[in-house]
């Protein structure tokens, strides 16, 4: 076998479909976001980044900065060891009381991120829970079908936030069998949001454990930035809530929460918990500052919201088509691979406006699309300047305008 | 489904056994290495750590801190997203150089953990060479383990650092088919070290692929500390080598080294890699820092091994049995889940000293044991304290003596 042949061969054929990913060399600029410097072929230059999951440009606040230095100033770079072998820093326990808190459970359980929070909490728990069937909503994120996969618990998949389908799903299971229903609050390719009600009130009827992802709600949606959960009063009836601290908090990790048992469980069987050096005290400390400023300030998530239905009007008005949706999200549609690459490279190239194309396979496709999240942090003059360029290039591509 | 009641037997089951894992919750103290403050039941106070994977005490290098600050003022906290969704950071770019450099090769990608790097690369490259079989050494890390099992490969055991008995399982497989050969240089709890340039004969002669776990070599082997592969000039014959950030480097992270073709495929279909958002420039910032360090400072490195070799001749002069091997890790065997954990907490009781036990399913039962792993920054005055606090122990206990 040449492998190299292979590899190469497998490459060219990705480059051939038009989805070989090109990754933009960025350089953040802390107390400038949403600027920053991207690095090109011909040196840095300034871009107005219109794409990233720091939603709220927690990333840059002064507070979650100084949280990071002391922590490094205090307690180094590394956390050292895995989380039983020399690894549980003092502000990893503080963080997950904090977390516990923000979703009014027991307990909650750090990870290195929101990906290995989901991959290993449901591989062990469909494992581990004897004869258990999973449901898990079409449209889930990698994370949350590779722990399924691994676990090679049954697997059933109800169409996409239909409850409907989850009780015809669910009423073909021996009710005997225990069953978890995975699922998440925002689907962050379309913003839409999963009838979390719905899939509780089935949850009860069937003896369900639920299991949902807020990776893209915490921090964003609820008083406390508790997520849809909190928002919608649903908390108690969710048995496992997981999320990230790489979104609207700024920084990096993951985590679930949920009673003291569950997570006690997950801590003690997880492999992907135990077996991996845990987050540096400086990721710690600066989670907590970014979760506990969001618990209490609005300001951010009336900010984002602000800038959310500006730019939707804008757009509407430029008859630019976007995917309509209750959350932060705006998906300008565009369903062709390489023509959704080629608006992205004129948006840098020509106005200094960073925003990714995304392609299959993270969205199908037919609906390839450029994914816009607006943050507190762009300006009326950022928003103008977006709509125009799109605008432009709508017109000069003869592309269709919405009605 | 009783779920609480399910999941607290079987914790119970776990504290019945001796293997419920308590966290020692630790505040690392940069500039005091290997000091920490343990917070227990009545406050905190001051330990010695001799269970760190913070090898090297890099975790507090001047260097480190100095280009974490610099990075986290610059660029602030996160990264903003997936590697592909305006999360590239230049400080990754640069870290993957500098990677690839360490270990001679084409290229290299980052990723957020060691666990993550073996788990994604090897469940990528297992699952997309068709037909693909992998031969993994016994005692192989539960990351590559689980990685292997994800893809669903055909899998073949072999015994562990026995060449023979991989040449054997070789010779059983159809020629035509591919194969991968998987295993680690040295191995963390007993501190042995794979026969490496025979594993590496053996691939050539049955045409396989080598992929090498150097997590517990990096920046402690070779002259450039890029590891046993480095130290035996052996890297051009290793296919793939994998490393962690967060143990000789002293921050986090993981990472796989390879050809540019490997790389990028591994880049291009690992969803581990893809779905996840990366590691904050301020980490990479700290790593790159630390790997250049060692590249031309080998200091610690010495340091290190001199502690290893004293620590050794004062076990063996007290009569503490432990494993002999040719590495810098120090198991002192116990050989009994309860007891050891006994040992442990006397240890720290009495003596402010923190060892960890390691107990199944770590290591196999009847194998428990103190696993210490010495620092240049252990003095003669902890070595001999440790030493004493063993002695007495072990008197007091009636344990067995080394001859
Ligand atoms: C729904 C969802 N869950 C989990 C993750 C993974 O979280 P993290 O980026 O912290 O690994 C992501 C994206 O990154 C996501 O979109
Ligand atoms: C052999 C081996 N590989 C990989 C890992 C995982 O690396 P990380 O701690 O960076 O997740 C570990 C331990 O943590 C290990 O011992």
């Amino acid at each position: 076998m040449d492998f190299e042949a292979f590899f190469r061969s497998e490459l060219d054929a990705l480059k051939a479909e038009g989805r070989y990913r090109v990754f933009a060399d960025l350089e953040r600029r802390a107390g400038r976001f949403p600027r920053a410097a991207f690095h090109g072929p011909n040196g840095a230059r300034e871009v107005t980044v219109w794409c990233s999951n720091d939603y709220l440009g927690m990333g840059q606040h002064p507070a979650v900065l100084a949280a990071m230095r002391e922590a490094l100033d205090a307690c180094g770079a590394g956390a050292g060891g895995t989380r039983n072998i020399a690894g549980t820093n003092h502000y990893h326990v503080l963080l997950e009381r904090e977390l516990a808190d923000l979703h009014g459970k027991e307990a909650a359980l750090l990870f290195n991120s929101g990906y290995m929070s989901n991959w290993a909490s449901l591989s062990t728990l469909a494992a581990r829970i004897p004869g258990c069937v999973v449901l898990t909503d079409a449209a889930n994120h990698a994370s949350m079908i590779e722990g399924i996969r691994h676990s090679r618990a049954e697997k059933l998949i109800f169409a996409h936030n239909d409850a409907q389908d989850l009780r015809r799903k669910l009423q073909a299971i021996d009710p005997a069998r225990p069953k978890l229903i995975a699922f998440e609050s925002v689907y962050s390719m379309d913003g839409d949001i999963a009838p979390v009600a719905e899939f509780c009130d089935l949850a009860e009827e069937f003896g369900a454990l639920t299991y949902i992802d807020e990776v893209h709600a915490v921090g964003l949606y609820g008083a406390r930035g508790g997520g849809v959960s909190e928002r919608d009063g649903l908390t108690h009836r969710l048995d496992l809530i997981e999320g990230t601290l790489a979104k609207s908090f700024g920084v990096m990790g993951g985590y679930v929460t949920g009673s003291a048992a569950l997570c006690d469980f997950i801590r003690s069987f997880a492999s992907g918990f135990i077996f991996s050096s845990s987050l540096p005290p400086a990721l710690a400390a600066g989670a907590l500052a970014a979760i506990r400023h969001l618990k209490t300030s609005s300001a951010e998530r009336e900010g984002q919201q602000d800038r959310v239905r500006k730019l939707r009007g804008q757009l509407d008005r430029a008859g630019i088509p976007h995917l309509s949706n209750p959350s932060h999200i705006v998906p300008v549609m565009v369903g062709d691979a390489a023509l959704c690459k080629r608006i992205s490279d004129e948006l840098l190239e020509r106005f200094a406006i960073y925003v990714q194309p995304i392609n299959y396979p993270t969205v199908a496709r037919g609906t390839e699309r450029l994914r816009i999240t607006p943050t507190p942090l762009h300006s009326d003059e950022d928003i103008a300047t977006l709509v125009g360029a799109l605008s432009e290039i709508w017109s000069a591509t003869g592309l269709q305008r919405a009605a």
